[in-house]
Parts: structure tokens; C-alpha cells; sequence
């Protein structure tokens, strides 16, 4: 692989941080299972424990709440469940609630039966609807159907776009249910306040934001209500969640949690890059659509189409110019279908959308890769089509 | 910490091999989500599809039947479930065996009712029982209760003791049942051949030989008998197994796979390392029980009690003598209980009972380091057992 590749894929899986990969290397070097009581075990649980009180800083938690897991995938499958502990009091949801363009890991259900999920819809910016999320809510209530959750992105993988969590978990809660917050793509991107969100969990995944793959954390609002676990065996996260834990991986979630914190006061840098590219697209090509560029977007994700260009083509004739970024979302091996998200919105998904997005890493060189890459691409297009029109 | 401990816990975590730890910096040093379709994806995709072939040479298998997780407790949990699919076809298994002696992720049944799991007992070695388990498949079937799992580890964590899994097996498929090894604690110390042992379904954890923690494998016969998805989301995994691939831990256990492999035929040195120890220890103290020694162990683990000496005391002195070792198993974060293996076997499991082990990497300093431990804490012991006769 040549060295001039630009990696402008951060929301399928961003570089590990130096700081996360040193603190990695440190804990691989030392055998130790956290929950063995000699002095290896004891150094690396405290690892552990301090990753736990990094992670909940970047989101304003009580470390004591947070549960270490293996994946965002595993802790949707945790969180989005119908059995739940209020203290040691069981407690049933009896349905699920999820918009229509979080992530496969929320849509699927966890553990809820499918006829007991019910999804919401967006407006055309991809912004949950909130008349039809308070409707749905409250005929919910009105047949008297039991305590419910509600799981919303904060931010979403493909566009960007920010929800107004705040606002859907105040009808959450008042209609008698338990918010989960997916903050996944927004960790380390704009500030994360879980009490200022309203939110009763909360998750994250490592590897978004500067730490390795095969960490993430659900960040609960308190002790008492949790979900039923859904690894059962040792001890483990108080209980909640069985399996030795991965000490190197959430040593390197901590640290990349540390510095996602420290760079949140530069991310207006991030947001400038990232205009700049816009900008440049669209003096190349005036009839671009950047999705939710009107709204209130993460500063590091753009979204794009043009006309006549399609996405899964784009991309490989981007990856062929060392250009690495998305069509779709990165979730199933190899496979690229239709955006589930350009669909809630009504866009014309048919061709697809061109996802990149960048880092506080992101340079100058990666920039004008991608600006030069993209000019090619569009000169090209343009042929296409004035050929087209020609004959 | 001082520069001369010795660490024999190997069967908690064992230390990871320096080729898994190249292996691991430099799938963390490319970016790369296996999902994705650009170039950094397929290279991450590549590197799982090398560990998944070296995973399934390790045990004779498949590549294809090869899926991975994040741990041996998620597998286990994967596993266990009630609902499985042949091919399209749902397939629900009323109830789930489990041996006394299993780990702790088998023994909590997974996702079966606590009520729809059946403990198997074992003999004074730690062994299942055959008449036992024999006649409980045969009540079983014989009240028509329809199919069933029946779970078993290949080597218990604590003793070593390796159990009649083919034995086991070919009553578990007379009786129309499927058959589900833990191979967790057999995996690089003794061969392993999923075929002529007769499991339909082995599981795997890299940390307990030389890979890192953070990957565990299932390995099915073959692609029609499966559990439904512990873990619902993107397409991963074939659809068995939804999250992004863990690709550093990935790589790190196949590399740790291909050498356990190799290791393998030097089992005999290890087992050479282990027996110098017991005489050792058996010269110094001929009041030490040595649990199972007379019948098929492991080649590298101890389990060992003294009249007169707390298991959890004695730990915690080898500790401060710079001595890693374990008593009972690590578990639960710093706790420790009664052993439910020496219980099951009828030990006298008041004590409890110390376990030390040990791999290809412990080397004569730390052989020797433990036996002066050993010696000192066993005189304190005869002074005190002196004392208290005197008194």
C-alpha cells in the first residue's frame, strides 16, 4: 500500500491515538487478569479503574456507572432488552422504540421479539420526528402497555446530523420511560453531558474516537436501574457483565477518552477542515447535495451525492486514488446496500452517498488528496454527462 | 514492582507471546474496519481470514466454521441458548447439561432458564460421572423432552483434569443430543481434534495461550446447526455475530493459535517442568494433596492444599514473596470463594486449595523462585502445626 493514502474513514474506524497505543503496548507487556488478587491482577485492575473514571469525564458520568463492554454492538444488545432490574425488583418493558436511522446494532432490537419494536420516523434533514415520536409515545401510554424505552443517536454515522436528544427524552419521561442515548459517533466530537441530554444510559464505542476495536461502555444514570445481563458467568462489572475483562483495550479506551475530552475545546479546527473540503466540492460541482449541511451536523462527517455519480463506484475509484472513505455504512463484510439512512429521509437513495469524515490527525496532505481526487472525479462526471447530453 | 516475580497463573491469563504482540502492533498501527470495502478494510479483513485458518488448524477444523467473539464467556453464552436454527429451520432445545466443574460462564446456563439447566456430577477426580450423566440423558429423553445441549470442558481451570468429552459425546448423540466442548483451558496444551473428539461446537479464548484477551472463537462441525445471534446487528460474522471486529486481538490469537500448535509437540517438557515442581514440593511437604495427579491433566497446571494452610492466606504470602499463583479462580473482581470444583469432587474444600500454572516461557528463575517459596511458607506451616501440638 502506497504511503500517500489518505484515510478519510474516521466513523468506520478511526486511527488509534500514539497516547491510546502507548498505553496499550504498557498493559500487553504485563500479563494480568483484573480479577485476580496477586499484584499482576491488582495492577491491572487498577488500569481498568482508571479507564473507568476517563470515560465517565468525557461524558460527565459517576464512574462508579459505568460498565465496560466489548463492542457498541454488544451494548445496544445490552441495553435495548425487555427484562430489567429496579434494584433487585424485576422490571419488563414491553416495547422498544428506535428511530429510523440509528445504527443496525439499535434497529435489529437486542433482545426484543421484533413485533414489540417499534420505529420512528425523520424529517428530511434526518432528525427524528417529534409530533409522530409524542404520538407514538403517547398511544403507547393510552393502551396502558407498561413501561417502554426509547433509543436515539446522538449523532448519526452517516450524515452527521445531530438529534434533539434533550427534547425526546423530556417525552420519554413523561410518558413513564427510560431513554438510551447510542453516542457513538458522537463522543469526542461535541461535548457529552449524559445529565444535561436527559439520558438514562448512555454508549460508546473505543474505537470511534482515538482507542482501539473491542472496547465500548454503557454508562447508566445510576445503580438501581440496569438491564438483565447479557454475558452471564464471573463476577465481573459488579455482575453486569461477565468475561475477563480486555485490560490493554480499555486502558487504550481510556487514554484516547482523555484526549478526546482535551480536544473537544479545538473541534471548531475540525469543523473548519471539514468546511473547507465542503467548499471546495461545491465550487467543483455546484449540483453536489451535502445532506444535513443545514442543520446541526458533527464537525468532522460529510455527506455527499452528485448527480449521475454512483456512490459504490465513487468509492472505488476514490480507494484506487488512495482515498479511503465510505458508501454506506462499514457494517456487514464487504456488502454495500442502500443507505436505510437517505431512505427515513426521502433522499433518492438510488445512487448513494459518499461518507467522509476526519480527525483532529486529518492534514493538510490528506485534504489535498482528497480535493484533487475529487476535481478528477467530477471532470469526469462531467464528460460523462455532456456525452450523454450530446447524443 | 520488582523486576523478580514469577508469575504461574498462567490459566487465568497467560502472558502474551512476543509474535501475537507484533502481530497485534501492527494490525493497530493501519486503520482498517474489516467491513469496510476500501483497501485499509481489506487489509483488516485479510488479517482476520489468516487468524480464523490458523484458530481452525489449531483444532482440526473448518475455517468456515470458524466465528469469532470477544471472549470464552461470550461464546459460552452464544452457546447456550434454547433457540438454535438448522439451516432455516427453527430449532428449540428444551433443556442444557452442564458437568459441576464447568467454568463459571457455563455453569450460569447462558441464555436457558435457570430451571432448564441440569447439573452433571463428577467422580473424586473431577471427572463426569458417565453412569450418571448416562442415565439423566436417558430420563430425559425418556419423558420425550425433545433436544437437548449438553455442555463440557475438554480440562478443568482449577485441576487440569481432562474429561472424557468423546465418551461423553457419543452418549450425547445416542441420545439425539448436541454437544458443546470448552476447549478453553485444553487449547495449546493438549492436542485437539474437534472430529475425533465428537463436539458439534468447541469454544476458545486467546488470552489462556499466548494471545491477547479481548478474542475468544466458536468453532461448529459445520454450517447448517447454529445458535440464533447472541449479538443482532451489522452482517459480521456471517450474520452470527454483529460488531466490528476486534482486528489487532484477532491477529494476535491467530499468530498465538500457529505457535500453541507448534508448541505443541514440546508438551512433554512442560509437563517435565510441572512434575520437577510436585516433587519438589511433595519432598518437602508428604502431607500436600495433589488434586487428580494420578489420572490425564494438563501438562502445565498444579493444583495442590496443605493441612494447616488457608488456600486464600497462602496466596497472598507467595504474593508477597513475588509469586503470582491463583486460589481458586479469577473470576470475580478480588473476590474469592469456595471453590465449586474441590465441592463437587467431595474435597475438603474448606482451605481451598492453591493452583499454580504455568507455560512454554517459565523459565528455571522462576521454577526456582517458587520453590524457595514453597519451602519457606511450608516450614512457617510446620512451626506453627509444631506450635499447636506443643500447646
Amino acid at each position: 500500500m502506497s504511503r500517500h493514502r489518505a484515510y478519510l474513514d474516521y466513523n468506520a474506524t478511526a486511527p488509534l491515538h500514539p497516547d491510546a497505543r502507548a498505553a496499550m503496548i504498557a498493559a500487553l507487556d504485563q500479563p494480568g487478569n483484573a480479577s485476580s488478587v496477586h499484584a499482576e491482577g491488582r495492577r491491572a485492575r487498577q488500569l481498568v479503574s482508571t479507564a473507568r473514571a476517563s470515560v465517565a469525564r468525557l461524558c460527565g458520568a459517576d464512574p462508579a456507572h459505568v460498565v465496560f463492554v466489548a463492542s457498541a454492538t454488544e451494548a445496544a444488545n445490552h441495553l435495548l432488552a425487555p427484562a430489567y432490574r429496579m434494584g433487585r425488583a424485576p422490571l419488563r418493558h414491553s416495547r422498544l422504540f428506535v428511530s429510523a436511522v440509528e445504527h443496525p446494532c439499535v434497529l435489529a432490537g437486542g433482545r426484543f421479539d421484533p413485533a414489540d419494536t417499534g420505529i420512528l420516523p425523520v424529517d428530511a434533514e434526518g432528525r427524528i420526528d417529534l409530533a409522530a415520536a409524542e404520538q407514538a409515545l403517547s398511544a403507547h401510554a393510552a393502551r396502558e402497555q407498561g413501561s417502554f424505552l426509547l433509543a436515539l443517536q446522538l449523532a448519526n454515522s452517516e450524515t452527521g446530523v445531530i438529534q434533539p436528544v434533550r427534547a425526546v427524552a423530556d417525552l420519554v419521561h413523561r410518558f413513564g420511560g427510560t431513554m438510551i442515548v447510542d453516542a457513538v459517533q458522537a463522543a469526542g466530537r461535541i461535548a457529552i453531558d449524559a445529565e444535561a441530554l436527559g439520558a438514562d444510559f448512555l454508549f460508546l464505542s473505543a474505537h470511534k474516537l482515538g482507542g482501539p476495536q473491542g472496547a465500548g461502555a454503557v454508562i447508566a444514570r445510576g445503580e438501581m436501574l440496569m438491564p438483565e445481563p447479557l454475558l452471564r458467568g464471573g463476577g465481573q462489572e459488579k455482575g453486569h457483565r461477565a468475561g475477563t475483562e480486555n485490560v490493554a483495550a480499555i486502558a487504550g479506551f481510556g487514554v484516547a477518552a482523555e484526549i478526546a475530552a482535551a480536544d473537544l475545546a479545538r473541534s471548531s479546527a475540525l469543523a473548519a477542515k471539514r468546511d473547507r473540503i465542503e467548499a471546495h466540492m461545491r465550487s467543483e460541482a455546484a449540483d453536489i447535495t451535502i445532506y444535513a449541511s443545514g442543520v446541526e451536523r458533527l464537525p468532522n462527517t460529510s455527506c455527499f451525492a452528485l448527480p449521475g455519480l454512483k456512490a459504490e463506484t465513487a468509492q472505488i475509484a476514490f480507494d484506487m486514488e488512495g482515498i479511503a472513505l465510505s458508501a454506506g455504512s462499514a457494517c456487514s463484510s464487504g456488502k454495500i446496500g442502500r443507505s436505510h439512512v437517505l431512505e427515513a429521509m426521502g433522499a433518492d437513495a438510488d445512487l448513494g452517498a459518499l461518507r467522509l469524515s476526519i480527525g483532529m490527525a486529518t492534514g493538510e496532505a490528506e485534504i489535498e488528496a482528497f480535493t484533487a481526487a475529487f476535481a478528477k472525479l467530477n471532470a469526469r462526471r462531467r464528460e460523462r454527462i455532456a456525452g450523454a447530453n450530446a447524443a
